[in-house]
Order: structure tokens, then sequence, then C-alpha cells
């Protein structure tokens, strides 16, 4: 059975709680509960949150020597982080970066992305359904 | 039914001739008919291409003033074409941004899009299924 | 008969179709009647409009090349096009250049004009009076 | 009556003394005896002219305040000035920002002006004449 | 009895006036008042302000000659004076930099201050209490 | 009782140990004593320090949900962390920043900050005072 | 018999009119009938000018994929086309960029060319002669 | 009898009073006087100063007017004043900027000045000993 | 015995695992027990490795407070991390920055490290060597 | 008899024994000799190379009043020599630049040109033919 | 005897031959004619002049390390070389740096000295009275 | 025997003399007594000295085409040659990269190497101790 990884960084574990008008109403149990429902039995989904840059780092480098397909939305970390990149390239991980909002209308500092060279592909601005394009995506590569 | 405008910018009428290592084996009307096999029947595919940046001014203009969603491949002019931008905002279009190739991992140049700020979403670095992704993403819109 | 051209680049033909709230409520249409009802029949006007900027280009040179005084909203064109204003210099045409909106109150990209520089002068900031102001300063110099 | 006050800034009762080539043989006395024949009797014309930065920020609090229109050539202190910007935003004047050269075809640093984003438009280029047609648009506002 | 310097500089008498969504209700009378309250007869309050940049440079140097703590909202001169920075500098003032809006969450230009290197420290984002805070650091240095 | 939380980010645990010159000879337990006896009785002070930036993250999490005010030394993070904005923008937290030493006489990474912008106010420079006027300004508001 | 394609961008139709201290005496056709004698009847010469964008793209895809040498003086476009760069990469055209002035000692926008980097070479400042040099470079090549 | 204008600009007045290791121990009035000394009678010396921008402007215009050689330090305006250098270049006034200190040896922003390109030269560095070089200079111009 | 601390970043457990075109065959362990042998018994060597950057910097500060050497590879926290440069200066830890790879000949974000001027000194690009160089530089300072 | 010197800066001295892939088999012997085979007897051709910058100043004055036309391949020096610059404008002298490779498609650094505004043309990318077209330019002149 | 030393770098041989009218009509040998006269010889002037960097650094490390005051014109070099500024520095020179013309009035990239903060003073734009000024400079000293 | 050339750019010859507290009392005759009593009679060292980047260029192409390891201290010129970077990579020669001080920790200026890139390695800030670790490097190598 395939497996997907789908790891969230800091701060999405404030999603449908606050913001809503930028982030969507809701949480990020609801996203993993969608998310289970569209790829069914097929697929194993792992999902995870974390505030530290540390264990994005570790589970991509997990991910990656495991031939895991990962979806990640790194949250702040994406414009901050070399050490997630220097993750996926050393660990040959294959990363769909994905965001909820349309990073490139917001504030100036979100529209450079540190991973998206490293990535295979980005997807941003569909609210929840970027979850959903993203393991699309890992599916039929 | 509904209605769906793919639009392509210059020199994407030489896909699959040259370049394969790139973007890939196929050529335009390979990715059209994929498309269309995808669809179905319950979606008019309107699909295009023009090296002439007005052409695509144009185009979205009619679409937005029409209500029809539109993907969009802007190729070069993603980067250089302010009068496509102001297109979209202008005729408020719904517009999904999309690329075959991942824009970030190229060329300094290729990393800033003028369009981006004012899409519905981008999607980028999946080849062909980068249409099919940005398809699926206005049928769900 | 004194003979002054009109030009208006892409997304012109929107106006008074969308957003009102920054273009005001008149179409070109509307902008072209008022105009010829404030110089009456003293003054030949040519009033056109295009998204291609290779018309932009050919059309200022015919006015360069024919000693007509030109009054120009480039749109988008105005941030992006040398070779308007490569034909504007190599043409020797005495061109207005004018904006509906002022465009130093708007986006950082809107503040820097690649033709200003070879114009005899601009106007900016007034609504439809933009037009007449400019015309008005053809007429007078 | 309605009343207009046309502030001039720093160097510009220098006007008609010296560098007629740029800024035309007529002095800033001339210029105000031309603009009274122009507007009339129906127009009351305040017309000052001061070196003094801190001078210019205090009339434009009193035309804020008393809601009179104000035709402003700030010379020099168009491109250094913050305190002027917050003038005219503080108070609220309606301020059109008017040069006698086109300020876009000279050195770079008087291509930014700190001042027009809070104007209501600007007009730059005319010599004598942007004083005209900024009052005209004054009054047609 | 301490004494203590509070300088006003351009716009600030407009407070309370005008803006009160940014700058609150307060007139810069009713900040004094304030002041004068909060501090008792135990401290010699100065308030002063001034549009002129020429007068701070004064001000700062007698205060900074007469060992007088110095509370300082230089508004827009914050920005652009290296003349009050060389004021603070030259006459050793101590001198507490305050704001009453939160200068970084405003326009890009207002998030450097030219000043605050000379400063003892700065206060700024509270509304008329920042004027309190800055005083009683003053007060208990 | 009212709760006001105390936050202090990486080095911090340093202080009074090293560098006394710059940051004073008080360890952080002797501010957060100081700071007790300051506010007495009436507010419960809840003091941490972490050299991780997702403890950080977290903690302003929980003080924005509970609507606790933070006061928020970030230390280093202040220049580097997005996450640690995006915590107190996504929970709504009340923060006061605040600085020992003056960030704008010292390198110019640290002046500046990628959080004030989401911040209340900002206080810098007044040393262990930096800290009680920064309780005293989350207490009057 | 060898097929060489000389293309000529926006503006270039107004060689010889206008601005003969720049671009000297001669006129297009002047270059073309110059340039016919120069190669003889070995060479077939295909000597074209648009000032639309997508011409130049479209004409180089044509020339690329037949194998077909191009001179091109792209004139304005050379610093504003990444279409134009995109069809010589992507038609893998072999292309000489030439201009007739030295852009470098001109204003600085004429400085980078987008084009250059993927050409096989430059040759600029020689006026007509460097149509001949370009094309004496094809034939040698 | 030949008359020089020596302009001091903010701050100057503060000279031997504060911070004698970077500008001295003598006094403005010290200075004047050894200037005095060092002209004799044969020269008509105007020594004045102002910590204000305008008196500096309104000072140099009369000067260009009448033709009388100026010394200008105009301390911190230099790097900030525009409207000074109109003032110089727009009155034709033959100015020697001069610093007592080398200027490049000393912060960043004090190393561009807005003067210099319309001054006839610049002397900076040898502390009292500039200002007489500088109307040695004047005098053998 | 002299005691050396060797402090390894983000990712570097991943060496001889992947990318040994890179970094070499070589594992952490066995540049550990390379080192080992090569200093022998007459230094401590505490040879540590994590992803998180919190880790870092508390054990510069037990480091820099014991007064043992650091021999550092922060991997991509060199160049990201604030946190880190304030540990070595503040617990004024004698540190040596020391990397596999040549960062010079790599990507421009690896070019500048912000840890450099506050460590002793550098060593990059003789890959496992890197290390024994480093501790070399250690014992003979 | 026409005379032309040919120059070559630092490192010329190695082509054809390194990188051929780059610069080409033909060592700088074997190009002048095929360039001295192309034009013949009727030219007298002055070959030179140098290491040292001021080698290069040297002989380009004495081309300059001399009245010869100069070929100048400047290596590296073409993007760090303002003392060439100087003597090619200072002493008049006639030079076409040239370059082996495209230095357009190469590293950043070789983008820029300080020789190339004082030049009369410039011709790269043409391997050993750049050599051969450069001297018919001047020829042609 | 006192004595020192004037230094003149690249293309200072051409002066009087070329450009005189940026330049002057003397010459270099004219130049030192007339300082000779001018320092009598109470004064030992050693005047020399070379189109080599390195020969400017060992004559200023001599001058530096004999105690010779330096006059340095280091033309060209003066924006590129920082050996020269190493030598100054590192020798402990006793420098003035001079130029004939206003370097603040021409091109952009003479505007910015490498040597000037190591030097003790500058004096720019008088012409061949910039030696005199300099040389008395040095004598006051 | 094994050879090493080991080279100085300029102004090391004045180590020891100038500057103890920057580069540390020894000479640089100390420093090649010190290196050749650390690697002893196995290796044959070549020590050389030249403030003339011409003879650096030269020395540089010739280890490497007779395959010397090199250990390059070439001071400023580090900073501005990119002809010693073009012998380098020319001609393919083994260098280690070194200095005397963390260049890192000094002015800006000293911070980016041009020839880091194509060395194989920097050792830098150990003081004479560099020297002994780049020859080991290139030993080892």
């Amino acid at each position: 059975m395939q497996k997907i990884l789908v790891l969230n960084g800091p701060n999405l574990n404030l999603l449908g709680i606050r913001e809503p008008g930028i982030y969507g109403a809701k949480s990020l149990a609801d996203i993993e509960a969608d998310l289970r429902a569209h790829v069914g039995d097929a697929v194993e989904l792992d999902f995870r949150q974390s505030n530290h840059e540390g264990d994005l780092v570790t589970w991509i480098q997990e991910a990656g020597l495991a031939g895991t397909g990962v979806a990640l939305n790194a949250g702040a970390y994406t414009h901050t982080s070399l050490a997630i990149r220097d993750a996926i390239s050393g660990a040959k991980a294959v990363v769909v970066e994905l965001h909820l909002s349309n990073v490139h209308a917001r504030e100036a500092f979100r529209h450079h992305s540190l991973i998206a060279p490293v990535c295979k592909g980005v997807i941003a601005g569909f609210g929840p359904l970027s979850y959903r394009l993203a393991v699309d995506a890992l599916l039929a590569l």
C-alpha cells in the first residue's frame, strides 16, 4: 500500500480557530479527515504537525530515506529554513510544497520560497483543496 | 455545461518538438487531447495558444466578462507582462496560473511572477499533469 | 484644422464596465464623447485603443512623422515598454503621458514610467478630467 | 468665492532670473500675474513662496483645515520631505502636485516624489502652463 | 527640581483634530495636561512643538548642554533628519525617542529611524501612553 | 487576577554572567524578582525562557488563545523568525516587544524586527527597566 | 544555397528618417540593399521587420526549426523580451545579436540584454557595418 | 575689496564645546578669528551659522546673485538637502564644500554628498585648516 | 586532559548515506572515529549532532562557560542563525567554523556566514580533513 | 601601410593549452598567425600580451597618441579596470573590444564591461573568428 | 629639510596632451614645476608617476615607513584598489588624496573612493591648484 | 620530492613591522622560516611575495601547468582580482586560499572573495598558523 507523509509546519495547529477569513473555517483535523476520505483505503496517510524546524528536518529525512512522498505545508519556515531545504535535497525526498493561501498575493516576504527549488512542484492558493491536489499529484507521479 | 478556457502563451506551440528533457515529449495537441479525455463531456474546453501578449490580454478579458474560469500557462509573459495582470484584475477573471516545469528551480528571472498576485492560485512543476490539476482546481472552486 | 491623436493602451476598453471604484463609471466611449464636446469642431480628434504594444508603437511613429500631438494613456505598457519609448524619441513625437488614477498612490511597480522621460509632460490622477487637461496642454503648447 | 492656495517651495523665488533654459524666462511674479488673469475675479488666489520646509508644512495644514484646495510646487522638498507628506495626509488637504519641468527627464533623484502618493494628482513638464492646468483641475474637482 | 523637555515635531499640532483612528482623539494639549497630572509637581515639564527642523535642532542642543532629559516625538523628521541626530550626539543629550503609533506596522519609510542609534532608547505604539512611559524612563534613569 | 506572560528567547539565560557591559549585571532571575516586586500580588507573572524557536511559537499561541498579554524579549529570533510573527498574528496575541539594549545602536542586522509589525508596541534600550515599562504598558492597555 | 534570416525589431523601420546622428543616414532598405550586394548570389537573404514582439517570436521559431541562421537586431525588445529569449533557446536557433549603436555607451537600461545569453555571439556599435559583420560571422560558423 | 561668504550649517555652533576628539577644541568663533587673521584686510569675510536649512538656501541664493564666493560647511544638510543643491545650481553660486572631519572615514551615510556635484570642489578632513584651504582656493580661482 | 567539543548541525546525520559526490562517502561516525584516532588519548573529544537550532545554542553556551574549544559544522544554520552567533559571542566561546565542502563554490546563499564574524577562524572545502584541521587549530591556539 | 595593434590581457597566454572546451584548441600564436594570413601584407599587425594592467594602460595610450586602431581582448580586466577605460578615453584611442567566448552566457560578473562604453564597438562569442571580425571592423571604419 | 612625496597614478602622464577641457592644459611636468616653485627650497619634493598599481603600493609603503607625507592622485585606482588602501593603513602613511577634477560631478563610479577612509583628508576639483592645496595641507599638519 | 608554492600578495612584505595587533609580530621571513621547519626536508617550499597583480597571475599559471600545489595569501587582491581567479581556473591550479586574520570579522569589503569559488578550500583567522594548516592540507590532499 502506497504511503504519503503530510507535514505541517508552525502555527498550522491554529487552523480553523483563528483567522478563518484567510485560512478557512476548517481545523487541521478537518483537513486530515477530508484527505483520508478523498484517498480512501488505498493510501496510508501519515499526517503530522510541529512548531519545531528540527522536527520537520528529521521527518523529511526519514521520508526521503524510506522513499515516501511528502506533501509539505512548511508555513513560515518556507521562507526562512535552509535546513529544511537541505533535508529535502540531502535525503532526495520527493516533496510537493503546498500552501492554503496564495502566498504571492500576501506580504513580500512570503513571495520567496527557500524550499521550492528542491521540490518536485508547488501548489498554492486553493485552501484545503491544496492538500487534495498535492496528494493527487504525488499519487500520479 | 461548464466552460473552461485553457490559454497558452509564447513558445508553447513548440512543446514536444524541442527540449523534451525539460518540457516532456508531449505536444500541445497531446496535452489538449489528454485534458479533453480527463474532463469528459461534462466540461467545454476552449484551448488556445498565441505568441502575442495582446491576444492573451483580449482572451482573458473575454473570459472574465463571461465568467469563464481560466487555466493560464503564460510562458515568458508570466515574468514581463503587467498588461496580462491588469486584464485579470480588471476583468475579475478567475485564473489558475500553471507551469509545466518548476520555475523556482530554473533561472532567477523565472522565480518572480507578475501575474500570481491576482490569480486564484498557482500550480507548477508537474509537467502535463499541471494542466489536469489546474482544471481540477477550477472545477472544484 | 489642428489634429490630436488620443491613444489608449491595454485594458482601457474595460473602462466603465469593471472597477468603477478605481477608474470611474465612464466607458472609453463616454470619455471620447466628452472630449469631442470639450474641444468642439476646431480640433480633429483621432481616438484609438489597442491591447497590442506593436500597434501603439506604429501609431506613435505615424503621429511623430505627421507632426500630430499625442495624448497617450499607455496603461500597463507605461511601465514595461521600451519600444514605445523608442517610438516617441525616434519619431520625435510630442506626447503628453496621462493616467486616470494617481499611479503614485498605487502598487510600487506603477510608480516608474519608462515613457515619461521622453514625453513633454505628465498628467495623472484626475479621472476622465486627465484627458481634457492633456488635450488642453497639447493645444496650448 | 472659491479660494485656492498656490504654494511654492525652495528656490522658486529665483524663477526668471537664472536658468531660463530650464525653467523659462518668467519670474514667479509673472506666473502669479498670469494666473490671476486666467482665473479672473471668481477665484481668490493666495500665492506664497518659502525656502523653509516648516512654512510649507504649516501652510498646508491651514489649507487642509480650512478646506482650501492647494496647488503645490514643492521644489526640492518634493523628494526629501516626509513632513510635507504628513501635513497633506494629516490635514486631509486636497493638493495637486505640480512641476514646471518634466522631472522624469532630469536627474534620477527627481524621479521619485515623496508627496505624490497623498496628492490628488500630478502635473509636470508644461512650464508656467503647469500652474494653469493645476488650478483648472482644482476648480473642476 | 528635575526638569524634562518634551519635544514634538512636525504635524503633531494636528493631534486630536484629524485622523483619530490612527493617532487617538486627544489633542497635544490634552497629552500635555495628562502628562503634567502624571508627573505632578516634582518634575518641571517643558512641552514644545515646531514644524521646523532647525527649531528641534536648537532645542535639543540647549537640553544637552543644560543636562535636561528629552522625550522626543520627532514625527516625520525621525526618518529624514541627520541634523537632529547630530544635535543629539553633538550635545550629548539624553533622549528617549517616542512614537504614538507603532511605526513598524506602517509604511516602509517609517521603519527606519535616523535618530534611534544616538538615543538612549525607543518607545513606540502605545498612543498617549507612550509619552508617560518615556517620561517614566527618563525619571528612572 | 490579571495574568501576564513574560517570554525570553535564546541566550537570555546568559544574562548577568557574561557581557555585563552590554546587558547589565543582573541575571534573568534578578530581573524576574525585580519584576515580581514591581507588580506586587495583583498580577500573576508567568516568566519563561527557551533557546528553541518552536517553544516560543507554542507559548505565544497559548497566550493568544487565553487572552493573556505577553511581554516578549525574543532575542536573536526577533530578526529571523517569521514563525513567531505568524504565531502572534495567527493567535491574535497582544504582545509588547522589548529589548534590553538599544538594538538600533548595534549591528545593522539588529535594526530590523520581523515581529514588530504585529506587536502592539516596542520598548528598547532601557536595560532591565525595559521589562518594567513593558509590563506597565500591558497593564495600562 | 545557404539561407540567412535578418530580423529587425521595433522602430527600425524609422532608420534614416529620424535621428541620423545616432543611427546613420541609411534607411533599412539601404541596409538591406548593401547587405545583398555584400553577400552576392551565393546567399539567400530573408530580410524582415516588425513592431510586434509576437512576430519576432514566431519568425525565430521558424528559423530554428528550419536550421536557418538568424542575424537579429531586436531593438528595444532586446532588453524586455523573455519570450524572444525562449524562442531562441526553445527552437535551438543559431542567432547573432547585433546593434547599430554601441548600446553600452547609451542609457543604463540598454546595457543589459535578455537575449545575449542564448545567442551565439554579439556585435554592437559599428552602424550598418554591424549587419555585414553579423552575416559574415554566420557564414563563417 | 574681494568678499567671501563662509556658511556653517546645523550644530556647528557647538564646535569646541562638545566632542573635541572629533571636531577639535576650537569654537566656531575661534575659527572665524583665525580665518580673519589668515586673510587679513584684503578680504571681506561674512561668517554665518544657522540650524535652518531654509536660511542656508536663502544665503546661498544671495551670494550667487551677488557673485560672492562661498565656503560652505553644510553639516548634516550635506547629506539630506536637495534644496541647498538647487540653490547652488539655480543661483550659479561658486561654492567650495568643506568639512572639518574626513567624512569618508565616518558612518556610511556621511560618505555621500548631495551638494558636491554642483560645487567647484571639496575639501575635507583637515580640521580648522579646512576653512583656510577653502578660502585659499576661492581666492586663487 | 584537554577537551574539545565537535558540534554538527542539521542534516549532517545523513553523511555518507546520501550525496557522496558532494560530501564524501564517510558517515559522521566514520569522521568521529578518524578524529579520535588522529588526536589520540591526549584529547577528550565530545562529538554531537542535532537538527535543532536550540540544541546548538545550548551546547555552545555550555562550552563557552566551561572554556572548552568548539569545532562547529553548523550546516545550514551557518547562514540563518543569529541565535548561534549570539551564543558564541555571549558565552565567549572559542569556535572554529568548519565546512566539508567549499561553500564559496556553491549556491550564493551559502557564501555568507552569520557565524564567522564571531568565530576564531574558518576552514572550508577539505572534506573530512576539515575536521582534523579544525581540531589541530584549536589545539595549537 | 595601415597599422593595427592587437592587445591581449591576462591569462590569454594560456590559450590552447587549457580549457579548449571553452576557448578552443588554438594557441595565441595560432590566432596571431591566422590573423596575419587574413589581413595579408597590406596591414602591419602588432600583437602583444601581458598579465599586467599597467602594461595594457601604457600600450593603449601609445596607440591612441599614434592614431593606431586597437583590437582589445582585455580578459578579466574588462570587468575590473577603470584605468584601462581612462586610457582609452584619455588618449582618444579607437578600440574594438573583443571576446572569444560569449561573456553574457557565463558568470554574472562577466556580463558588465567597464571598458565597452568608451570603445567603438564590441564583438563577442565567435572564438578566434572574433579577432578577424574585430580587425575587419577596424579596417572598414 | 622636510620631504614630501607626490604620487600620480594611471594616465596622469597624459595630462596637458589630451582632454584639456576636463583636466586643463598643463602637463604633469608643468604641475611639478609649479609645485617646486610654490614650495621653494625648504621642501624636498619627490614627484613620481606610474600606470602600475603595484608601484604605487610599494612607494606608499616606503613613504609610510620613512614618515614622509604623501600627496596622492591615484587616478582610476582610487576607485578599484584595495591594495593601495591597505598600503596606506598598513604602513601608517600620512596621505592626502587629491583630484584635479570634481569627481562627484562626473560618472557615478567616480563618486566612491576606496582610499579616502584611510587618508588624512581629501581635496578635489581645483585643477592644478589641488596639488598646491594638498602640499600646503601636508606642511601645515 | 613534493613541491609547494607559497604566494603572498600586496603589503604582506610589511608583516611584523606594522600593525602587529592585527597581523602578529612575525615578519614574512619569520613565517617562511617557521614553515620550512614545519615541513622539513621532505617538501620543497617556494616562497614568494609581490605587490603586482600580474606577478601573481603569472606565478599561479606556472604552478598550475607544473602541477604544483599553491598556498595563496592574495591580500587585498582576494577581493578585487578576477585575473587571479581566471589564472587559477584557466591553469587548473590546486590552490588553498589563506588569510592571517578572520576576514569575516573585518570591513564588509573583505567578506567576499572573488578567488574562493575556484580554490580547493579556504583557511582564515589563525595568524601564522594559517600557513601551516594550508600546507598541511595541500600535503594531505
